[in-house]
């Protein structure tokens, strides 16, 4: 009735922050996605549930993660009375599964990763549709997340002036200090027109409800990547923009369900059969899709699926495991 | 950007089959049903997925479980191929989490502990239903879980006399000696007739897909917990067996998909809203609905449901941190 001893390798977030870059983390995701285009790839359902305190929603993420030889869970928790605990309301946990035998081979802490996975797929979607010399990013919200996603941008674009437009000025210091540390640029602030009007690439990194900036303001040629909306509700660009957009997402039937693409697939203005061709494992595995349109504004709408938290994972292990030696 | 530093404690297969014993779990999984019934345990929707290999089946459940400060789930594979690596086919990981907070305290190795919780479950409904003097226990099945499965029901009636019937003869002297061992019994091997004809207990613990005896051959009072049924199209009893007994089960919705039930269910014999008010948590919740009939045959079909897995690993998370120190 016994089991091989199994060895359970747990990498801590401490691990992650202390040897895994950006850089280490983007093949794999790619990887991921074109499996996913390849038909190699599995996105589960989702687990949607509550935990005991007040507004604390529980999510499992899990799946397949082609090339990798792992099925990977991610258990999710938003509990926003931790703040009061000094601790943050989003923690993550990854677990890893052999993908032959069934046995758990890790658990990897995803609250760090998390941000690092994320933008390193705004990196992707922004290396393939930005344009070529694109110098002046504008970014909406300031939060952690900004931070890692404005670094995203400036790995594959010459960004060289980072605009930021946020509701609030209370974050505003510790920004722009991680963005003068981390890109030697200073960071100018300004209203949402100002940064609209003089962006080559716009982010948008909001627990937002409603539009940010109105779509007049966007000037043709801009590639947006809509980072904040994965819920239903959420929404951070107007419909008709969306609608009007050359549009990405990376999974259809989620991008339609609690991404920015929600809104213009209930208004109909978007199918879910069209949005099946537009999806960033298909931008990724077909060069002759990639690029720049000087007359469009492109759109990556990002809700975060299971295999990017497995090659995300599965890659930290390798680095930690490697690194720490 | 940093959490404070987590602390995961791993508790391993071996840890718990040194020091877990059926009676440590036994109350644990009594009050996770008596919260379930109460309405504060919750049951989030399985995740069911593929593998990498043929015919690798993956789960996830999970739940929360009332009294338990935890929100737990639980991966499960099934991976035939193992047999050649020397491996188990079933391979299960119970992950605790904070239930206010979010964040992960325990990983535990649900491999051992899945055969006593499911025991712990039987050991539940027998006591509530078995007559008070149940002396013979027939037994479907002779596989690992049937070992827990006798001895469960051997913890909450007098049983002096095992009969057990299987299709195959390979296991019978494993399955011997390990009751000889545990209860100083010796099991009589018969055939299906037999083994009804006699029993005051029947426990069924086959991974069949068709009824196992005819419903003719069981006594009235006799107690039958249905342990096998855990999928579409998994069957041990005649579905008029099931229709016409006084029914239990774990938890409604699951029973009448994947339990013995779902033939019942199917044949339009039993309705969900019956099913609403005959499940484990409504019979151990109130002394007025238990007792042994005479003159019925009482079932429990167990599917297995992740309050279990949540209790169970909690539970032996306690014990083993105890006993270990």
């Amino acid at each position: 009735m016994s089991q091989r001893d199994t060895v359970v390798t747990f990498v801590s977030d401490a691990d992650i922050e202390a040897h895994v870059t950006l850089n280490d983390i983007v093949p794999a995701i790619e990887q991921a996605f074109i499996d996913l285009d390849a038909g190699n790839s599995e996105v589960f359902d989702v687990v949607r549930g509550r935990g005991g305190g007040d507004d604390h929603f529980f999510a499992i993420k899990s799946g397949r993660a082609g090339s990798i030889p792992a099925i990977g869970l991610k258990a999710g928790s938003y509990a926003p009375g931790n703040h009061k605990l000094g601790l943050q309301a989003h923690t993550s946990t990854t677990m890893l599964i052999d993908d032959i035998t069934g046995r758990p081979f890790a658990v990897v802490e995803a609250n760090y990763l998390n941000g690092i996975r994320t933008a390193a797929t705004n990196a992707l979607a922004t290396r393939c549709l930005a344009k070529a010399d694109a110098k002046t990013l504008g970014v909406f919200g300031i939060g952690a997340q900004a931070i890692f996603e404005t670094c995203a941008v400036a790995s594959v674009r010459p960004i060289q002036r980072v605009i930021a437009c946020a509701r609030s000025t209370a974050q505003q210091g510790a920004f722009a200090d991680a963005i003068r540390k981390q890109l030697n640029l200073d960071v100018e602030f300004a209203d949402a027109r100002t940064t609209c009007e003089n962006a080559d690439v716009l982010v948008t990194v909001t627990p937002s409800r409603a539009p940010l900036f109105s779509r007049e303001w966007v000037r043709p040629g801009t590639h947006i990547s809509a980072m904040g909306a994965d819920n239903v509700g959420k929404q951070e660009l107007e419909v008709e923009l969306v609608a009007q957009s050359k549009l990405w997402v990376d999974l259809p039937s989620q991008a339609v369900a609690i991404g920015e693409t929600q809104h213009a697939f209930r208004a109909g203005r978007i199918t879910l059969a069209q949005l099946e061709q537009q999806t960033l494992g298909r931008l990724l595995s077909r060069p002759e899709l990639q690029g720049h349109h000087p007359d469009a504004i492109t759109v990556f709408d990002s809700s975060g699926i299971a295999i990017q938290d497995i090659a995300a994972a599965y890659a930290a292990l390798q680095v930690v495991t490697k690194r720490k030696r």
